[in-house]
């Protein structure tokens, strides 16, 4: 019996229209990266498992998708784990590839490897899938792809201020207006833990205040009383509650805050640096704001911590992030090479631009004409024009078969192909094509040449 | 300690000129497949295993990389496979993914699912990984991209005629000159079978043809003999070994011989037609040729058979195949629905590429202007002028660090960017700037317009 056709749970059909707006976002970002002097790498979908696991933390490492070898596999499976029936201990054993579930690490794996073919400051940009075996649920996907730009092996905050650059340019690009680039340094998390007595509850303390927008003030406060977060800390951190105005006016009020700290007066010189200069080169559409609540992905960034916000109009999650980190390659040895870098979430703008209706018109490019099929002489003469119009870079086909004319009409409308060809008898005769606007109605009997330029105006 | 990076073997890193090189031959194809009026659309890059299993053979089977299932994967294990230890009958019940093994199938399943938002005769292409467990070796890979176009739902042979002229189209467009497309018919085959009467042994006997080429015509005989075809029917056989002339001799020759056969007839009216066709039509830089030896996949195909040779002068073996198959989706219930498909070997072409020394130069657009940093008040000054160049499309830089001038020369000479901008007190006060140029080692002293029209008249 035939198998119903399905897909895994995750995973995602995509039909001609989505790719087509799917590489439109690509193409845009790819566009923006390489003007900005980034070059593209790619890297295996799978990589050594030992080169994955425990770089993601405990439930990253359950929510890698594990190959299992080929062949005999049990052969060399864990007895112990086996005989245990313990699933965890036993897949070491019969896997030793996994999907790369960012591409992060394996960007990191590839600096390293290949730390002597490259000219650094190495800055590089990478899009392509990553896997994860999350609980699918509305805009999470098990498959989905990552667009990363990164720069390594260079300290100099220009970096961070071109990164704001890129991302104004990729969403100007896009027309996708008025997103709000939020930017905060760990180094000030750091020195308001440090100022609040509370520098080895940094991450509780990050933690609660990441969720200020969420829950509010008074939750917040409960949250660090409740981790052990010292009452006067949470009264020195009250400035912190009431923070707003222009960038340049919180940065002040943070300077009287954080002015007993070395860490967080680093941290608010390296923002001060990067706003001013923002300021000087000017932004086309999207917006520079400080959020100091901002702490994404805090254990692994140590300077920077970047994260785009659609449009207020938008319910939706951030829709770019990213941030500095000084020690990505050490873990594959190769100590001392900072890193900063940002991250486009595909999927999200996607919904965004749908949202906005945003995507160009033009952006799935269609067959613009189809020639009509009287039999098999009418075809040949048809076809040789047809080979005249693919050369003028027109998107034309012939209908493959004799088909009645209503039938190959319905294909053409249903195809919203905006030009019809008519070759007969006469046509042949004449050597000439009747050009049907399927949207007017209107016709036109033309000569190869006419034809070609009359498609080519309606492009 | 540190782990010493690698990647899984079979699999590879692309550095970005190879990523370049790459894509240039991955948008030649696209172009071609677009203006031809062929659609893209991509599929997951694992199926239900249910979905792959079964429909490669067994050699296939073993082939296909499977994925574990996430969590406590051993509490659904096969019982009596866990106590006996048997990994192939275990595998089912411990992993209900794969990757896919490559794009024919999950086409064909992606056709039945959404049939009813599929307006056919349906024109797709897919360029996507694939990936196959096999023993790697010089140009077989573990993750190989395969692109691939297909029509399904219609049996015109003006498609047969189409994916000609679609070869000669790309292999034009890459400037790799002098291919030859091979064609066969499978009702060739069977005609020839079934005059020899060996219709019962048509694999073996086309197995055996199919190695003419290789191993000279006596051993193909002695073959024949060990598979059990008489010695009546391998002398009625006589004139195809010696099958040579142009296309329309051929034809001619085989006529003869199939002359009592009904299937044979059709398949030579087939190749007849299509041969006419491209006389008529014209191929730019391949040639048509027949080869009634040609039969890979037969089990598959039951029209048209394809092969691309690269030129002669490459000792490569076949570039793309491909073929007509009358019942691709059956497999997934969805009968007579007739398809017929080319496919273009990514890597082979690569390497024939690369042989021929026909890469465009443009092929990587590396960064053309690397700004030199001499501080921060000149690096702003630099990156306002970066902004304008890059609106223009020119692909700039700022070197992020006022490290030495000699290192940052270095750095531009290594990455082979044709121009350095300098800028110091004196271009600031004149707002204007150093244009160098790396390769004659002139310099010119420019305002910003100056600076753009010089850099895109190099372009």
């Amino acid at each position: 019996m035939a198998q119903k056709p399905g897909i895994p749970k995750g995973t995602r059909d995509f039909n001609p229209e989505q790719v087509a707006k799917r590489n439109y976002i690509f193409n845009t970002i790819r566009q923006a990266f390489e003007t900005f002097g980034f070059q593209a790498i790619e890297t295996p979908s799978f990589e050594n498992s030992s080169t994955l696991m425990g770089k993601y933390g405990d439930e990253g490492d359950r929510l890698i998708f594990k190959i299992l070898n080929s062949g005999d596999y049990l052969t060399k499976a864990n007895v112990e784990a086996y005989n245990k029936k313990d699933s965890t201990k036993l897949t070491a054993s019969i896997s030793e590839k996994a999907l790369r579930y960012d591409l992060t690490v394996p960007f990191a794996r590839y600096v390293v490897q290949h730390q002597n073919e490259i000219e650094f400051p190495f800055k590089r940009y990478q899009i392509q899938p990553v896997w994860r075996a999350d609980r699918p649920q509305k805009g999470r996907f098990r498959e989905f792809y990552q667009c990363d730009a990164d720069v390594v092996g260079s300290t100099s905050l220009w970096q961070e201020v071109e990164f704001i650059q890129l991302y104004d340019a990729v969403f100007s690009a896009l027309q996708l207006d008025g997103v709000t680039i939020k930017i905060n340094n760990r180094k000030i998390l750091s020195g308001i833990a440090e100022v609040i007595g509370a520098s080895d509850k940094l991450i509780d303390f990050t933690v609660a205040l990441d969720k200020l927008d969420k829950i509010g003030e008074e939750k917040v406060k409960e949250e660090m009383r409740s981790k052990g977060i010292s009452e006067a800390g949470i009264q020195a951190l009250q400035p912190l509650f009431s923070l707003s105005g222009s960038f340049e006016s919180q940065i002040d009020s943070l300077k009287s805050i954080l002015s007993a700290s070395e860490e967080g007066t680093k941290g608010i010189e390296e923002l001060a640096f990067i706003n001013e200069a923002i300021s000087e080169l000017g932004l086309t559409t999207a917006t520079l704001q400080l959020d100091v609540t901002l702490a994404r992905g805090l254990n692994y960034y140590t300077g920077a911590i970047f994260e785009v916000a659609a449009p207020k109009s938008i319910n939706i999650g951030s829709i770019g992030g990213g941030g500095r980190y000084d020690d990505l390659t050490g873990i594959f040895g190769l100590k001392d090479v900072s890193g900063v870098g940002i991250s486009f979430g595909l999927d999200r703008i996607y919904l965004v631009l749908e949202e906005l209706n945003v995507f160009p018109e033009t952006v799935s490019k269609h067959v613009e004409v189809l020639f009509i099929n009287f039999g098999d002489k009418e075809a040949l003469f048809g076809l040789k024009a047809i080979k005249a119009l693919r050369q003028a870079g027109i998107h034309a086909e012939l209908f493959p078969d004799a088909a009645k004319m209503k039938k190959q009409m319905n294909h053409a409308n249903k195809r919203n192909i905006p030009f019809v060809v008519l070759v007969g008898e006469e046509e042949i005769n004449s050597n000439s094509f009747t050009l049907k606007n399927m949207i007017s109605g209107e016709q036109f009997k033309l000569s190869l040449e006419e034809l070609i330029s009359c498609v080519h105006s309606f492009k």
